[in-house]
């Protein structure tokens, strides 16, 4: 069971979506608790973002409100208004700072949110808040996933033993800058506010913004992170050993939330860490392995298990980036595949690695010592499927 | 049929393929053509096009060598000694200058071209040319292509009436620049050597590369123009009404071409043209559109003939371009569906227009005055069948 100290939970079926299927969720902290956040990049942005920018500035956060079914973006002025009354009625509830309420939500774009129905349900969601209810909750923001996603771990700070969590969701339209997805870190660690914001950066950097299922980016992507500070350390700051070690348990968390989000990519069959070392800049190595992750050829041959190296050369060698395509090693997980641009690939125990649900692309440009990775998923007729009739 | 004066074609089986498809075309001119070509922008380029840069530089082609099945990609020194060799047998073959051979190859990446089997089919190939043999031409230089691609028109330059026509290649991997096709456009107007190139440069820029299928680019990307001036008008400048008349023509048949490549699309059952307009500069424009027409959901939508627009507004607001959504007005052909960010669509009305296998998409970004669009194709369970095991 994930329980957080100074965190409760709930998650029920509110009306929102049918066949009771849970679609509100509920996190609470028994105190204002110091929080930060990050959030799309993409310009048009859902009305709940609006709201949770502007009261995500004074630090702290005490609820975070998150409905699934509607994602209440491209709603206008009334999609702003609607969000303001669910968060005012639930701060009123809950008898806290209206500015202390986080809203999200998650769904369908364009159609507006059902306040009653949400708002009616608040007395429920309030009374089944308890310490092991993150199952239900990160249960109740999913959408198109196929099962909840969260992980925890523990690390040692100041000689006590503290919690990390992270609950999350998504499936779809998810790319480099994070995308239809939804995740919430809760820790008890005491954690200066420098260090919050700069510990989220960090590890987003290294777990949402390293997935790539389409590479379309949502209008509603949001990462939160809440501590209650329950622990009772002296407060972690911004560099040092305690903050790497915070930073590392951090980012597992959230690696392991977005590695679920990727073996959950609609319809995926394949988790294809691909990386891109010897090049002459950090930059350089992102832009090749988000270029080969992004490539509907190179997708199609992961999902048909087909060893075609040729596809990801020519993905590489479109990038933008320079560097001497005669030079070039590449590897699926150990085995050597091009060796300074021979093939020397055996077909079987290529095939063999392309057969499991995890193997690793590596591919040497030879132009420098930066590299980088990310991490794919194949394309499959189920993600067709899925994506030509979600709405109708 | 098609004919153009000054020029001879053929195609033929040469075993490169099995069963007999036809593999292997030559396009003859009966003497040294003006030439103009333009090539992939992928850094790793096929070992044809090295030698076709090269050769193109004196600019007078007389023969077009293109084989299909392989495609000479990434096969090193050996691949660049093989076409040389090739093109030099051919040349002596014909009795000409070898820079007067310019070689294609498409297919396969990594394998090695089967030289004698080539060479050996010379005889063939060069005693099957004859004025009506484009036809055969564009069958020999398919791969994955339903179909083949030509297109023929007339433009009346100095009271004469000449002859220009397109003949191509291409299904998968089609992209922004280009990719995996090829094509050839003869002409028997006489056309200066300055015009030949701005005329080759701005048609391509208005057709093949509006095109996207996939949005990779490939490593043999080609476009070829020859002109043998057989219709002896005074050659056509690089301005003025004469040049807009040929620029038009050119650019026809090079559409015809590259639309039927979408059609072609690998699995593709529906060309979208996407425009958008009110954008502050074209680049703005451009960008927007190529994101909505690259766009995973975009297209798995368009193939499930799903009017969602959130997903094409989505895809708007990430593609790197200030806008302000509460304005943008959208259309599919002229049913408004956003009005200044209003939802007005007619669910009947719009599910109506995409069923059809061709419709517009037109954003209004409502920022300025300049406009582009791409022609996309929708991404099909085809495309994953064929693409998920074309190598193995």
């Amino acid at each position: 069971m994930i329980k957080v100290p100074g965190f409760l939970g709930s998650g029920i079926h509110s009306g929102i979506k049918k066949k009771w299927k849970k679609d509100l969720a509920l996190i609470y902290a028994e105190e204002p608790a110091k929080a930060s956040a990050v959030f799309t990049k993409n310009i048009v942005r859902a009305a709940p973002l609006e709201v949770g920018m502007e009261h995500i500035k004074g630090g702290l956060c005490q609820a975070v409100l998150v409905n699934s079914g509607i994602a209440n973006a491209y709603t206008g002025k009334r999609g702003l208004r609607d969000v303001k009354t669910t968060t005012k009625k639930l701060a009123k509830e809950l008898n806290i700072d209206e500015s202390l309420v986080f809203p999200s939500s998650t769904g369908l774009i364009g159609t507006p949110l059902p306040v009653d129905t949400i708002t009616q349900a608040y007395p429920k969601l309030i009374s089944e808040l308890r310490e092991g209810g993150f199952e239900d909750a990160s249960e109740a923001i999913m959408t198109t996933d196929a099962f909840p996603k969260h992980s925890i771990t523990k690390a040692t700070i100041g000689g006590k033993k503290g919690t990390i969590c992270c609950i999350g969701k998504g499936a779809g339209m998810i790319s480099p800058n994070m995308a239809t997805m939804l995740a919430y870190i809760l820790t008890d660690i005491n954690i200066s506010k420098k260090a919050l914001s700069k510990v989220l950066k960090n590890s987003v950097n290294n777990s949402f913004n390293r997935i790539i299922v389409d590479g379309d980016t949502s209008t509603n992507d949001t990462v939160l992170i809440m501590t209650s500070g329950r622990l009772g350390n002296k407060a972690v700051g911004d560099y040092g050993a305690d903050f790497k070690k915070l930073e590392a348990a951090v980012t597992q968390v959230a690696s392991d939330v977005a590695e679920m989000i990727i073996k959950d990519g609609e319809g995926a069959t394949k988790a294809v860490k691909i990386t891109v070392i010897g090049a002459k800049s950090t930059k350089d190595a992102e832009k090749v392995a988000r270029t080969i992750g992004n490539s509907l050829l190179t997708k199609t041959a992961f999902y048909g298990e087909d060893p075609n190296w040729g596809r990801i050369v020519a993905a590489a060698g479109r990038a933008g980036v320079e560097f001497d395509p005669d030079k070039i090693d590449l590897f699926f997980d150990d085995h050597k595949v091009i060796s300074s641009s021979k093939v020397v690939m055996d077909e079987k125990k290529a095939h063999k690695i392309l057969k499991k649900p995890k193997f690793e692309v590596t591919l040497n440009l030879k132009n420098g010592k930066a590299s980088s990775y990310v991490i794919a998923s194949d394309l499959s007729f189920e993600y067709v499927k899925i994506n030509a009739h979600y709405r109708t």
